[in-house]
């Protein structure tokens, strides 16, 4: 009973129906029928034009975003345990040819205007330090914490009073909107957000996820450094086909809503053992050693994160059998 | 009836039961079942300990083997007409930070030793003017020739004589096999050369390509630049089950020599037009504007190759009826 | 008698006093005073406003300035045998994070507006290609030969047609100035240059050449470019105090001039010999081994350049007596 | 009266003297007598075998020094507060294609094995994070503190252990020879430093830097590098005869010894007031504001570090009649 990471689950059925359907012969790249219906798909579910790109990782959704919005002598506001700055190998400076990651605190790698502008205040503005010219964040967070409507849209304004692009890295963006009920457009273009990385893989896609573009002037260059990078998929369609499965049957949305029930019936388990609030489908819970050997030897695989920390996962099609087995082996250590 | 491309065509059926196979938890990355067999299924095709990665693009496969052979002030001799010349949209030098590409002429997008010799020659050893470090050939040629074992293994030698890594851009390596009926090795380790981008997306594969590298000090590097190009998939197991399937089944050898032999069919009818011998499935004929018009309204699709040229490809599920009518509509001009 | 290059020769007095009167405690970098009045000194040269900056070799100044004029996916049209591309070692390719020289033939090095429209009109626009962002040209050329005003405006026009930067790499501006008779402000902005690199070097400098931007918005970004290429000496006021020294006392012009006489006196002695007219201060004449040999014996020393032509470059305190004497020589021949 | 840096003072006038003796006709870039004289100048300094090359500033000496230790998917163990993280603007990032500084701590900008290898071990050795590749310290420190030769061994060590390269930033290298009493290979090769960056400019030096290579398998590529990246000056013979004549003529140290003198005087007038020991020629000390408005007032300039604190900086000509005055002021505060 693994609850290691949603990255390694089993696909949703209907995306490899959708790629059936697809499996004929059409224009190569991203010219073909479906790739075509992918704006227009995302531009519904946010309620105003926007440009899309399949790409087939977080980290080159990402980090295409980011060399988009960023010179190679600028810099990125990022909390210091960004997936961007901790688990990328230094694929944002591949990207962006050389941009500097500047790192931000807050616990549960949450960004606060107060925390980002210590650190840019302190830039100095001559041409010996690294300026920042863009935020990136990641909701939900690398802790499973999500950004509000609200604390999204004051991150945005900070930024775009200080003229920096923002980038979101929506690697569990599903599980964002399904926790707080605001529309993917609250938390992203009405927020001020310019680039949305919406990770699918997470949430039973196969490999694509959707690099999101609000702002138009972006696309083209980004058009050209995905082919220069290597991800421009001679059979595209078979990624469009992955995305549109996800988003026009909502299943995207029921998926995430299955992982975070699945989060909270753990959360409920784990009360007081709790290191952050689960609002996602991620819990990370103070357990001993012993602890942690104890529920192994029940059969739940699990990360430790740190000493006397475990982080449990939970995915969209988590047997909800072994949720429950795993919620009351906690409760009863 | 398209013959722009093989690298649009539709999947082979055993690729996606495959994938089907592989659709369950298992380790993320390449720590799973599938991407741990692929190294002895490479190996015990081409008869020796290989490194094999699985990678979405021939683009990706080409720059990162590149990246690993030249320093980022390093040089690549390739053909004027190299793939990663003139279609990579300057992923050779995104990929090696820079590496300058050292063009080669000859006919048929063919290079030989004399040829590369002469270009090698008149570099300057000093430090005003780029090195060659590396030689990259594509087999078969995007003009459709392939380089017998013989002809590798004279431009191996003489890359090792110089100390230059050798790479091979085997987007049609099936094809060339299928041709020469050269083994896989001979083609390649047995010449000299390092590192070989093994394509199977133009052979009817989905999303997943072969790096094999021969020289097994260049993995480690190599793979932590997958990474960090954003080239590695969190569910890996479904493009490691994609190679297995073609190269396990045989698959690949069969439809290459399907292609193979469809462009046959063509170059027979084609007889004098023809621009280049037909070695593999590329057919380049001489057409005039009116011909190529008649062609098309005949229902034949393809690609205006210069003026008063085609070019025709067939793809591994190409329908023989289709060529045979195309076949006899070149007859009949 | 050394007719090798122009780029070792001696440095011309006025600019050892210049630095000497600099030598004095002043802020660093470029907050000098010295540093300070470069805008305005350059900018009564070319009678319109400009932003300078001082680098210490022309590799600097050419490659910073075409970092700025095109994104590291974009493309720079040059002469196949720009200096740039032959004897930079790859500066282009790193200093914009891996651009491509797109490469045009002409004789002499020199560039037309037909060659340019033909090399570019052969780029698909598609994301596969790279695209061309910006034009390089060199005046006076690799091989002495000059570009007028005219010819430069017919450049300049057709670059800004088509979006394009325009970088004019002057290691030999000055002599291409003296040359024309043209002003330098014909030469570059009048006729759409957007970045000069403009030579001191060669010319009687020491280690100060003068990077000339006439957008202004170009400025920023290359001064970070510039601390972050390591180009920004902390005791600039003595390259700054160069520059003045050899713009404020016109000396940069009367020493092109007499080099270009140096040049025209061989010219002249050369007659049928010579391989192009002599514009500058450059003559490549024909000259088989033996009379190569026979002029060395005579204690000339000069490169040979491919298969019987050798080349002479005269430089700013050239020896009048030595001139004659090679003059006489090459006539004896 | 400035004490702010010692970076923009005057030059020594053996410097120029030198400068002047160097002024003629050679072989140009690194071919000269006097480039041809570094590696046994400074060999016999460091009593082995050594390849030197001058550059102009201390970020291009870090940086391709560092360029030759990692490769671009490389991390460089640093302090948090090292000139190469917070004042080269991203000049490390850029000149090794995009390795990443991986940040340690510890007072006075000082690093310890213990620090060191708190940061080292909490990196996984997958693909998903940046490794260290190289350790990087600064001797005389950012905050004037000086490695002594044992604390350089044990660091040397430990990077050895680890097969780290070992990169030694030397703005202020002379002032920590003079300081110590060891001798220069005590503090660097003697103790595991595969390069040195040997500053000059901040010592009495004008343009020229030394980049010192104990590793003679570093040279070439780093030697291609300089070149690559526009530092390779083609009348390098008056960089070359710079760093002669402080070499040959032990000018350096007796600079430093100087410098050191006068921030030792100032050292003595702070007492209690001192956050650093002063170990070189930098002085920080605890001011009020109003207490550094006093010394404003009475005509010594500095710069304010922080709040409450200052940074006093002697250079080697410092007038010692204006330390007497300062250090009397500081006294009376």
């Amino acid at each position: 009973m693994r609850f290691f990471s949603d990255n390694a689950a089993a696909v949703h059925p209907a995306v490899f129906t959708a790629m059936a359907e697809a499996d004929r012969l059409d224009t190569a790249y991203d010219g073909d029928a479906w790739s075509k219906r992918l704006d227009a798909a995302f531009g519904a579910l946010f309620g105003r034009e926007v440009s899309v790109l399949w790409v087939t990782t977080g980290t080159a959704a990402n980090c295409l975003a980011l060399a988009g919005l960023v010179p190679p002598y600028g810099g990125i506001l990022c909390h210091r345990e960004a997936h961007i700055q901790v688990d990328e190998a230094g694929a944002p400076e591949f990207f962006t040819g050389g941009a500097k990651l500047l790192l931000v605190d807050g616990p549960g790698a949450k960004l606060t205007v107060d925390a980002l502008e210590d650190v840019r205040s302190r830039i100095r503005a001559d041409v010996h330090q690294v300026q920042a010219n863009a935020l990136s964040i990641t909701n939900a967070t690398e802790y499973g914490l999500v950004y509000t409507a609200g604390e999204t849209a004051a991150l945005g304004g900070w930024a775009k009073s200080h003229g920096l692009g923002f980038h979101l890295d929506g690697a569990r963006f599903a599980n964002a909107v399904a926790s707080t009920g605001a529309s993917p457009a609250a938390l992203t273009c009405d927020a001020g957000v310019d680039a949305l990385s919406f990770g699918f893989v997470k949430n039973g896609g196969l490999s694509a996820e959707a690099l999101v573009l609000f702002d138009p002037e972006l696309a083209d260059g980004i058009k050209r450094r995905r082919k220069r990078s290597g991800h421009l998929l001679s059979k595209g369609r078979y990624l469009a086909a992955q995305l549109l499965a996800m988003i026009e049957g909502e299943i995207w949305l029921a998926n995430a809503r299955a992982a975070n029930a699945a989060a909270r019936r753990l959360a409920d388990a784990a009360g007081e053992r709790l290191v952050f609030p689960v609002e996602a489908n991620e819990v990370f819970l103070k357990v001993s050693a012993a602890e942690a050997a104890a529920l192994r030897a029940k059969g739940f695989d699990f990360y430790d994160w740190g000493v006397g920390e475990a982080r449990l996962v939970t995915s969209w099609n988590q047997d909800m059998d072994a949720v429950e087995a795993l919620a009351r082996a906690i409760e009863a250590l």
